[in-house]
């Protein structure tokens, strides 16, 4: 058996190339973005009127009473107007040009218009209230790097430099498949010796919380069927995410059959609690990583986020999450298991803290749905502290 | 002109009936559930074996050397065994149902098999490897609370007790609108006097984040159109959320149209910066509320994060967020505005630091891609200081 950290580097030494695809720009909502987006023009594009109220040419009078005569509007949206008469005004509105010969806007606010002039009532400094054109980026300018996570903000700045269509990194063609004789659908009644699906369901909508649509499968515990359909499987997808089948059981066919099928096991069998029997392959001709999960709810819950999502990270060529969370409560780790621990957190006073979740053991999926995140600790002689930072991963 | 706490608290006292929905079990991922789920069998729902190896009935001659005669075996998914004599076993598998007349697991880890005989190498404890009915959850009783995020965790809650459907919060019907002369859609190549519309596409894509998918208007400055429209909006949806047009310029028609066809002004201008002039209203015959964000793009994405999201949660009866950052630079806010200051966030060992992010105003659109939320100080004499604590949005 390896230690976790063995196999946490050998999962992260088997990446794939992903790719890259090309959607809308609403559709790379929470994807990664692969390609640098720059700046199409000067932003802003003109001198912009940032307040309502009138643009004038900036002279040794303005500060001495004195008035100016309303030539006309500039709104937004039309094309940049033009002062004729420097000891005139024009009526600007927020984000229209700064007309031609005009230098400074004086806000409604701080003026009195009257009989088509206008008087300025407050103190008037050059330049004031407008967003000088280039000022926040000059045409050309790097916007967004790739590798960025596309989040709202970075849809907006994409929209205003009219990226209709992005470029971002590719997903994984991913298959969940579920085994065991004992699994029937959620739709179905359970007999009292079979239980319903739930892992590979709960590891599907992990997946579309990354925006990932997997496909899936359920193989009953016959060799034969689990050969034809994994090999077929393999030929499809990029990744296989298998719950159940890895242990010692008679009918645990899964590491025999991949190996029969030309997938490398790169380990089987990790020093860690949750999770003990995880098995890892790759099948090098097809290209195919295969991550075979233990059965129990909270060791596959546990090892597609400590494990598989680091893999995708590193497959997109990103940099780990390195999360540290301070502990609530001490906790002795003994040799020789690396532990993942599920904890309930929060944040108070900019401080962020883990309880860990009273559970009764692997099995017990209900659990799950108290936890927020599994810290992960190495086992030690000197126990964890209470306000010591560990790792941890966050699973809502 | 009220305070950034006075318009808070009158956005949170106008809350609407969201009513529920039903949906597929998938689909309910990221929602808020919407009734409670019961557990509809003991978990697990039988006694159940952790372990492959044997299972045998405990009694004083095991840890003694004894040999025990293999009767056959129990897999998962069949039904429950039966162990015939009671110095014989029979093989088990993890998942499969205890079988009758045993009480403890073996695992093949610790017994030689010879001759269809199991010899015990290691001191056995009774009741082992054994995960007994009813120890995680008993039928009946309660696993998911309404009012819950639905995560991939609580997907598989609901999948074990057979949730085809699931009840959940409704969303409500949100129409964005952009307005003003001077906006062109994002495929179009903008005149030097034009930009293209961005801001409501950030605010349509936090809304998908949210799993919300809204409808989009775009407004021109034009009086008559305006009322035509928002009459129709008023009427089609729950929430209009608008950008622009609640300033002192001559085209800002927003309020007065919107006050013509009906709807009751909460408030319009807030002692905040950014987003000032940001006007509040309720349509109380249509039931329609209407968050009127001024146009400059961190405006519209601040008051949106602050008083959108929040009004939200309040309309689904959830709690507040209230989350504190620790600040990284001192900052001093003078009276009378409370300031919005985007940051960057990062976490250091178990603590929550913020950083403001360096910005050309309100209108710096690219400064949203730089920030992972807003940090939200009052006014007050003394700075705040490196390392205390102080409200936060996230935004990302």
């Amino acid at each position: 058996m390896i230690t976790f950290k063995e196999a946490y580097q050998k999962v992260l030494a088997h990446p794939i190339d992903l790719g890259t695809e090309n959607v809308s720009l609403l559709n790379s909502l929470n994807r990664i973005l692969a390609e640098d987006i720059y700046a199409d023009r000067d932003f802003p594009p003109f001198d912009r009127a940032t307040k309502d109220g009138v643009a004038i040419q900036f002279s040794d009078f303005v500060n001495n009473g004195h008035s100016f005569k309303i030539e006309g509007v500039a709104a937004a949206g039309v094309i940049q107007q033009v002062l004729k008469d420097k000891n005139n005004c024009l009526e600007v509105m927020t984000g229209a040009v700064v007309p031609l010969h005009c230098d400074t806007v004086v806000m409604y606010e701080h003026i009195t218009i009257e009989g088509g002039k206008v008087t300025i009532n407050e103190k008037v400094n050059k330049g004031q209230n407008i967003h000088y054109q280039g000022s926040d980026e000059k045409v050309g300018a790097l916007l967004l790097s790739k590798g960025k996570k596309i989040s709202p903000a970075e849809i907006g700045v994409m929209a205003t430099v009219g990226k209709v269509t992005v470029k971002i990194k590719g997903n994984p063609k991913i298959c969940t498949i579920a085994t065991g004789n004992e699994l029937v659908e959620v739709n179905e009644t359970p007999r009292p010796h079979q239980i319903r699906k739930s892992n590979m369901l709960t590891i599907e909508s992990a997946l579309l919380s990354s925006k990932i649509e997997a496909s899936s499968l359920h193989l009953l515990d016959d060799k034969k069927e689990i050969e034809r359909e994994l090999e077929k499987a393999l030929q499809d997808n990029d990744v296989l995410l298998l719950s159940g089948g890895v242990s010692k059981g008679k009918f645990d066919f899964i590491p025999e059959v991949m190996e029969s099928l030309g997938v490398e096991k790169v380990f089987h069998r990790v020093l860690q609690r949750p999770g003990k029997p995880f098995w890892f392959g790759i099948h090098h001709k097809m290209k195919t990583v295969i991550f075979s999960f233990p059965g129990n709810p909270v060791s596959t819950f546990a090892n597609y986020h400590l494990y598989f999502l680091a893999w995708l990270q590193t497959s997109w060529q990103l940099p780990l999450d390195n999360s540290y969370i301070k502990l609530s409560a001490a906790i002795k780790i003994t040799q020789p298991l690396t532990r993942f621990i599920q904890v309930s957190t929060e944040v108070k006073e900019g401080m962020f803290w883990a309880t860990p979740v009273v559970e009764n053991g692997s099995g017990d999926l209900t659990s799950l749905a108290k936890a927020d995140g599994f810290i992960c600790l190495e086992p030690r002689n000197k126990e964890y502290e209470v306000g010591e930072a560990v790792p941890f991963v966050k699973t809502r």
